[in-house]
């Protein structure tokens, strides 16, 4: 099984290269996408939902046209390991998961996603092989439709600037941005 | 003005790569990327704080070891075009956002960027020819120290199996799953 279009250890390189380490979740990400778009019906433009933050959106970004940026991922943490691609316009899909209930083949890969051993206690390189070798078999597949309102984009009706902090920002989110109004992850001096 | 290690036109390329097609939105991210990298006081580990979700995450996750998968980009939607570069430890750093007061001599940026034109009415070439010409001279940079609630690291507590959904899922999320408490985004058929 090739993942899109590359070979296991081509996908390696490419994970280390973008999310900085050749991170189990991203390699299986990997194969969850691929099995997504094996089982996508045809032809079309498709968007992404990532149940988790972690790992599994940049398999997404670095396999798929859908990135954070771009709008066509987004990521609703639900703390599943699960991912869908589904048709924008009406939102036929299907969504891949992890599923613990086909783990018992391949015990490192279960002890790692239950992290039930320590870090120090996993050992990385069985982990990999076993992970190269369960491929997509440790993954399920469901269709799903995206509900409606998930569909809809956000149309921007307009700017205005900030009369606190002078930046500019969309008008409906009220007399002064979002910033300023707390949200800003920053000590204010 | 180089954008990292590229030349203009080699980001215009990966951007369009990625990105899916080159997006002004992204090309002037990657200015304010490399203007955040020129002011941080020395080598260190850096994590990123992006204030949209529109375009910017990822020329932030192109230019820098940050990615929304690794956790070291964290999106936090202001609709303020601006994001920002701290020491992950310490939470000192730099922000650079996009000045609407130094945009009179860049016209077509400015009525992209304040949407005063609808999309047909603006000349693509124009902007990004006023793009390259501007480089970081449109944005300005603050030092910021990013709250302490925001640098502690979520720790995994231990998961538990959703008794609904058989997913695997962080027993911190309650008796059932997020996805099953009403979170997923797919019509319950």
């Amino acid at each position: 099984m090739t993942i899109r279009s590359y070979a296991f250890e081509e996908f390696i390189e490419r994970v280390r290269s973008f999310h900085g380490s050749a991170a189990p979740g991203v390699v299986i990400g990997g194969f969850m996408v691929e099995m997504a778009y094996q089982h996508l019906f045809e032809e079309g433009l498709f968007d992404a939902v990532c149940e988790t933050n972690k790992c599994l959106p940049d398999a997404i970004q670095l396999l798929t046209p859908c990135t954070v940026g771009n709008g066509r991922l987004r990521v609703i943490n639900m703390g599943r390991y699960a991912m869908a691609l589904y048709e924008k316009y009406q939102g036929e899909g299907v969504r891949v998961f992890l599923d613990q209930t086909k783990l018992d083949a391949w015990p490192e890969v279960k002890s790692w996603f239950l992290k039930t051993k320590s870090k120090k206690e996993q050992d990385y390189q069985i982990l990999m092989q076993q992970i190269k070798k369960a491929e997509a078999e440790i993954c399920s597949i469901q269709k799903v439709k995206i509900a409606p309102r998930f569909l809809q984009k956000q149309h921007r009706t307009g700017f205005a600037i900030c009369p606190r902090c002078k930046e500019s920002y969309p008008i409906t989110d009220g007399a002064i941005c979002l910033g300023c109004q707390g949200e800003a992850p920053y000590v204010v001096s």
